[in-house]
């Protein structure tokens, strides 16, 4: 009775919808929220008669076009911006964060992993991506034989929102990881919580529009149901979703998605596997490292992952070491309990009834044949019974192939051991009968039986984690997807990918192929194409004044199509000698005329392909101090015809794509070089990468 | 009566399941196919009593043992051998093709065209892809300070069948151009052909098992319906669709498809655009190449293709011109009938059901608006009646936002013209009424415009083709995607992606995240990663005879992880300045102490980057002839840590990658060069491309 006083004096949680937040005004339909802990209301949450629509219409408008004001370098930028400030508030969403049961080292998976995904993609985004709007993907494609006729792919924004429908386990983290490449690929969000733990959400929204940093209208917020939001998507937007198979199926099948083209990822859980392999002995290190990251996945975040270890899959004959090993390390480390006291190592679940839905999963796991080597529903007592805490819980099976370990998931600190008969295509087979999985755990200190793990498992998996003792101590382990890999899987796991670095961004893009002209092709991608109009000055010109050399500009009036061309330059035979004996190099093709000529490649004694690129930069240079400041590196080199004594070279070294940076005082220009002989055959290709400053002279603060 | 008994005459058009060819015994639903052309019999197809779920069971076995026991390489030379069997007996196929009511000039698309995309796939696969199982994918993330953790991305082939079920209009292409990557993937095929067109699909499959070069189980046919093919699919299988929205509907909310994660992409036709930009004119170049594609698009495979222009957008002034020119060039080429004759531009329809869908298609789009400007179904006496001929038409709207002209799509000979108000913002706006197409047309000689639609209209399209002056002669045109290019788009289109060079590889394959310790990430990859174990010699052992230079290994005894250590070679001054003096590159930074000190990077005069790398390979070199033909190029080449005079450098080869070539007596190798110096500072780090012989002495025919 007090608690029902009480939970009616809680405001409703608002949501951020079209530029303002919102709260229902007469909800008729209200969802209560206790705190997993305690069991004490926290949160009510309704969305009743929130306009989902104008929502979605808001972010298609105002947000695509003042995210689309900004280029990818800005945006990513504007990330770090954020998660410094989130970095720094972070407490305020630690104390919140304690009501969904989860403990201070729960914390640092959900907050402080969600801000590490935070920077990680603004460093991506600035260090892989163009500074630009326009991704451009692969190579180009010559299509007609004189180059007239090119084809590559771009990537492009889409034009409608981002729509992420999380999981109640991660507020933070399921938050920010689907905001962070959405944003960067100019998206706006539309992010929709689950209700259990959304406040934390809401806490965590309302830090990133305190910030000031995010453009108006690239982050709305639901809070609550998200009603009728899919009728009002259509091939424009994206939706991604992670959470049951169940909920994954209804929205998949929205006809929305079958028919308008809504782009739709799903993420679900799934029965991870963690398998020993044949080598391991009881022991060896990677035995004990086994032991390890298996109690790691049933404790941390009370086993709620959807990545967590489900299915414990041994050789058969070291089968009972492992079970003993297990249950004396969960008996020395795990204590179930209040999350907010520092003896705990496993939290609450997050919801009464996430409490009764492993109970009642466990039950069915026994039902199916499954002994409990410990914990388990019976051992309920053994917990707090204030809060929805569920006991730490070893199930073992002795036939492998029961379907029910391969298809009823606990949701919490549960797992299973089962055999196999120590024959990599045995425990492969078994594994497989998950219908595919976010990530399974191999450990093997053999790269070969690595090898033929992976050709096994990896169709059915989204990622595999191989421990052994080399790694042991410095993996992130099994349960924690890294930002710069792809999490998902196929089947059961949803088919959906995630993350996986700038593969990410990209999936709010749409690729396109586009053909055309190099003149064409270079409007749209920004990346001067060979072939393309050109702005060229030759050594001549630029000696009698008449043209300037394009390494004496500065980002400022520098343009792709900048064009050098050198004078030609004749080798003769002692310069290759000389070359030889100064560079040691006295490979035979440059020194032995009559090996050389037996070589299928060669006519005579050529140059050495260093020697032509070493000229190049001679023919090319401009000796003075200018705003080019140093040639970082090299991509592509490809020599195609040899280059024999008397024959000549000249190089075409043209701008070809330009990368102001964010944070510096000079940016990135790669160079189109082409060094052609006497006759005007390609002699070799390549990018010179330079680093230019933006200004001539440099700005005062330039280093 | 007379046409029923010869029907009854022809025998049932076979399948090829489960390693044999196969009619149905007594067969109660049969399908009659006509002759196009003449409307006679010419195939009769029924699928009664087959069983399908064997046939996916012999692929995902015997088929995936197969392919299995070949690699990459080997399957794409058995593509080379297979396109060139099938162009000696591309006449076969030709003949029996103007039954569809294809024209001479039409089987150039589909057949020629098949046969093309197969020589690609075979040319990509072997010359992109490893010659391995495992393809790697993008590049290696550190994920621990000390290296001992990394991750990164593989590709393996999907454990289960390809089904492709195809549209109508292309028999031979729209096999040919599914089945060469699956191949390549190593994943069995499952062809389901159009029944209208499958005789010819049957033929050319027929030739490709005959030529013995497939292994048994790679490819199978359904001459029929597919009947409870998706019944007996899972998440280990891909199906592939090309029809219509309908069908896709229908097969994509199939069971499997939406709880069993059957991976599914569709390719529906969609309302192309062709759209012509502001700046063009009447007199422009681009005025003609225009008119010329639109009416290309029109009449080739009389219209019959997803990808044919539907929709011709052009500015409001300029828009009779257009309709003049397009009613002129059509009446002076455009000659609609007998396939076989000649003189025919426009052959038949498909069937007679086609005639009468289009016919009621374009009543539909008369009754929406249209205004018919020539052709029509009122014009059908213009046209033989014996077969299923539709006259060419073209239709204009007043209204350019007329749903119908967006949406309903007459699939013949058949196109309209609408017209924007001469702004870019208005072109795209009406072409983003089409919800996601397939391809469009721009046409514009300006590469601003052609960056301001490609921003536009690129996130609703699977392909943009620029077409101006330069490209409008060497344009493999609109309606033909080619194998190098994605295939395929959103929304309207299916979502799907096609083709896209090994792109199209991969979608028959899982991608995974692996992560590990370098040693086990190597037995994964079969690719050389830094910290892994390595075979390593010294100058010092190599001279002694104690160790073997991997340079003296053929592809016979170089395995990956040998490695050779140089010994350290100190740099002078005199070093730096004679290189410059010799190579010309006297930049400041090498040759002026003072203004290297001032800029940001150097601390004082430096060595060439091209200095570093010329006398590494002077550390690492093996004077005398050897394995090592020649380094015919250098892949991410970074320099790191600046190199002064006195420093003194040393250089690592590790042998990183061998790709053996299946049609050379060599392959290449790709070694891990990483330079130090003497403090051990990395100091550059790059790849070194080689070609090394298989054996050594090289073979006899090796030149």
């Amino acid at each position: 009775m007090s608690t029902q006083t009480m939970t009616q004096d809680i405001e409703i949680l608002p949501s951020y919808v079209s530029g303002q937040w919102w709260r229902p005004e007469n909800p008729e339909r209200i969802a209560d929220v206790n705190n997993a802990a305690t069991g004490e209301p926290v949160a009510r949450v309704s969305t009743d008669g929130l306009d989902t629509a104008a929502a979605i219409e808001y972010g298609r408008t105002v947000g695509q076009e003042n995210l689309g004001t900004l280029r990818i370098h800005d945006r990513a930028l504007i990330l770090k911006q954020l998660a410094q400030y989130l970095t720094e508030h972070k407490d305020e969403l630690y104390e919140i964060s304690y009501a969904t049961g989860s403990t201070a080292k729960d914390h640092l998976i959900d907050i402080d992993g969600g801000i590490g995904t935070v920077f990680t993609f603004s460093s991506k985004g600035r260090r892989e991506l163009p500074n630009s709007n326009v991704i451009v993907d692969g190579a180009v494609e010559q299509l007609s034989r004189d180059g007239s006729f090119l084809g590559e792919h771009i990537y492009t924004r889409i034009p409608g929102v981002a729509v992420q429908i999380n999981a109640f386990n991660f507020p933070v983290w399921g938050m920010l990881e689907k905001f962070a490449p959405a944003f960067i690929a100019g998206v706006p969000t539309i992010v929709k919580p689950a209700t259990p733990t959304g406040y934390v959400t809401e806490a965590c929204v309302r830090l990133m529009l305190d910030s000031g940093l995010l453009p108006e209208g690239s982050l709305q917020l639901i809070s609550g149901s998200a009603r009728d939001l899919l009728d009002h998507l259509d091939a424009r937007d994206h939706v991604a979703f992670t959470g049951s198979a169940a909920t994954a199926k209804s929205l998949r099948s929205h006809t929305n998605v079958q028919d308008k083209g809504v782009r739709f990822t799903a993420e679900t859980d799934s029965l991870n596997a963690a398998i020993m392999a044949p080598d391991v002995t009881a022991d060896s290190p990677e035995f004990e490292a086994f032991v390890k990251s298996v109690v790691l996945e049933i404790t941390a975040k009370a086993g709620q992952k959807c990545t967590a270890v489900r299915r414990v899959i041994v050789p058969q004959d070291i089968r009972s070491e492992v079970i003993s090993a297990i249950e004396a390390r969960v008996a020395a480390r795990a204590t179930v309990g209040d999350p907010r006291s520092p003896e705990t190592t496993v939290g609450a679940l997050a919801s009464a009834e996430q409490q009764s839905e492993v109970a009642r999963s466990v039950r069915t796991l026994i039902d199916s044949g499954a002994v409990v080597e410990f914990g388990g529903p019976e051992a309920l007592s053994s917990v707090p019974s204030e809060g929805a805490f569920f006991p730490v819980t070893l199930l073992s099976f002795d036939n492998p192939r029961i379907p029910a370990v391969h298809e009823v998931e606990a949701f919490g600190p549960v797992t299973s051991v089962i055999s196999y008969n120590g024959t990599v295509s045995d425990a492969v087979e078994i594994a497989a009968l998950g219908g595919g999985s976010l990530v399974a755990t191999v450990c093997t200190h053999s790269p070969e039986l690595a090898g033929e793990f992976a050709a096994g498992i990896g169709s059915h998996h989204g990622r595999v984690l191989f421990l052994d003792r080399d790694d042991a101590k410095t993996s992130t382990g099994h349960g924690s997807p890294v930002p710069h890999l792809v999490h998902g899987g196929p089947g059961r796991a949803g088919g959906g990918e995630e993350l996986g670095g700038i593969r990410a961004v990209k999936h709010y893009m749409q690729r396109t192929a586009i053909q055309g002209s190099p003149n064409l092709l270079t409007g749209i991608t920004g990346q001067w194409h060979w072939g393309a109009s050109a702005n060229t000055v030759t050594r001549e010109s630029v000696e009698n004044g008449t043209g300037e050399h394009p390494f004496r500009k500065s980002l400022e009036t520098l343009r792709i199509g900048d064009q050098f061309v050198s004078e030609l330059r004749t080798i003769k035979l002692d310069d290759i000698l000389e070359f030889a004996h100064k560079t040691g190099d006295t490979f035979y093709a440059h020194t032995d005329e009559e090996a050389a000529m037996a070589n299928p490649f060669f006519p005579r004694r050529v140059a050495h392909g260093y020697l032509l690129v070493s000229w190049a930069a001679g023919l090319f240079v401009e000796p003075a101090p200018g705003p080019v400041l140093a040639n970082y590196g090299l991509e592509n080199l490809r020599f195609i015809t040899p280059v024999t004594y008397d024959d000549a070279i000249r190089v075409t070294l043209t701008a070809k794509k330009i990368t102001p940076r964010v944070t510096d005082e000079y940016g990135e220009v790669a160079w189109d070089a082409r060094l052609t002989n006497q006759n005007d055959e390609i002699v070799a290709t390549y990018d010179v990468l330079t680093l230019v400053s933006k200004t001539w002279p440099m700005a005062e603060d330039a280093e």
